[in-house]
């Protein structure tokens, strides 16, 4: 057997949540060039659906830690020979800078990607969809202050109404809300908002089934899986 | 952290392809009753795509062989904390007893599944719709002879053409040519068949895209995916 420890192989820390990850798991195979199984790139895939709910352990509704579990599971991902790990799930950004620290492989940085490109596309201001969670914990407010980015987030009302899009709509297998979506969007743009994010993986599944604009929307999901392939040696294609 | 040890977790060995592999990760993620992240099973998914090509080294049309890429892959969920295997990958399966005896966990055997359902839904003669590797390896002859089923296999012209849909079309991430792949479908009714078997993970997703009929095929990842999921206490629905 050729040793292919040389070769790179991506770690995704995810089932946070699973439908997320998947859709990773796709937009990683439909964006690489390949006319062959031994085209596209190997990766290993951590779905640890029982990882306690990261915006309830934020927000303080619950004492239940996910940090334990990303912790293991992300050592486990780099001793079964990930060379770069992703984790498609913004909420758990919040918890980046530990997860980093207690791996020996590069982790990518969800929203400093996302941060990065949105001032490469000539965003004034940022609107940030985004849970309760990664909201609270600020990793989009800071990376756009690290980037000279004015920020906002949607106005309570709209803010819980996407919520009930990623909880009680799209983390249940159900079609959107759109019109709610579409009010917190307005909400946005009535702030000045160039662009927004969609800062959780769960609404860009919305974008993917909605047809959401690439003018307006910076899909974290996309900017996730071009930076995975790139760290993977992989141009991808068709974006 | 609450001792996970004891929670099943299914391994995918997969990768082979990764298209093929995605579609079962979706599948059992769109049939598992969930409310939430966490009502979704843990899985750990290797998507090995450099595996050297399954076919080509059956036939001995490559020296390149798959199994040591496979025992390694095994060996890895296994150690992972995978309580049970899953390959989808029927051309694979032809290093079935070997992969299965390497590793001490269960690992399902999806053609033998497969050849039970169809003599439960009163199958009388098996199509089988497969890689010329499959074939070879006689993995579906084999299932069916266990279970008292006849079978039957394309005539070569047929063959040739479902060979170039699992390799030139979907593993390129392109569609069927479905007037070739009824053309195989009809070679197999004219030899009495009153059911066949989507006998390569890459012919489900024609069944997926073209919307083929559940009575008379049998879709070897659904198979897989209902086994998988009850294999981790999980009673599939939306079937």
């Amino acid at each position: 057997m050729p040793d292919s420890a040389q070769k790179p192989v991506l770690g995704i820390l995810g089932g946070l949540g699973p439908a997320a990850s998947c859709y990773l798991y796709q937009m990683l195979i439909d964006h690489t060039p390949a006319q062959r199984d031994q085209d596209h790139i190997d990766l290993l895939l951590c779905s640890r659906a029982s990882t306690p709910d990261r915006t309830a352990f934020i927000t303080g509704e619950s004492q239940a830690d996910p940090l334990p579990f990303m912790l293991r599971d992300a050592q486990r991902l780099a001793d079964g020979g990930a060379t770069v790990l992703a984790i498609p799930c913004n909420t758990a950004h919040y918890f980046y800078e530990r997860i980093a620290a207690a791996v020996p492989v590069p982790v990518l940085n969800m929203p400093a990607l996302v941060a990065a490109e949105a001032r490469a596309r000539g965003c004034q201001k940022l609107g940030i969809l985004a849970t309760d969670g990664t909201l609270l914990g600020k990793a989009y407010q800071l990376v756009c202050q690290e980037q000279g980015l004015a920020w906002a987030k949607p106005a309570p009302a709209q803010q819980a109404a996407v919520m009930r899009i990623i909880y009680d709509q799209i983390k249940q297998g159900r079609r959107a809300d759109i019109a709610a979506f579409n009010a917190a969007v307005d909400d946005l743009k009535a702030q000045g908002c160039t662009h927004a994010v969609l800062g959780c993986t769960e609404l860009s599944l919305v974008k993917r089934d909605e047809h959401l604009p690439d003018d307006f929307f910076l899909d974290s999901t996309e900017v996730l899986c071009r930076a995975a392939l790139r760290a993977c040696g992989v141009e991808p294609v068709g974006f």
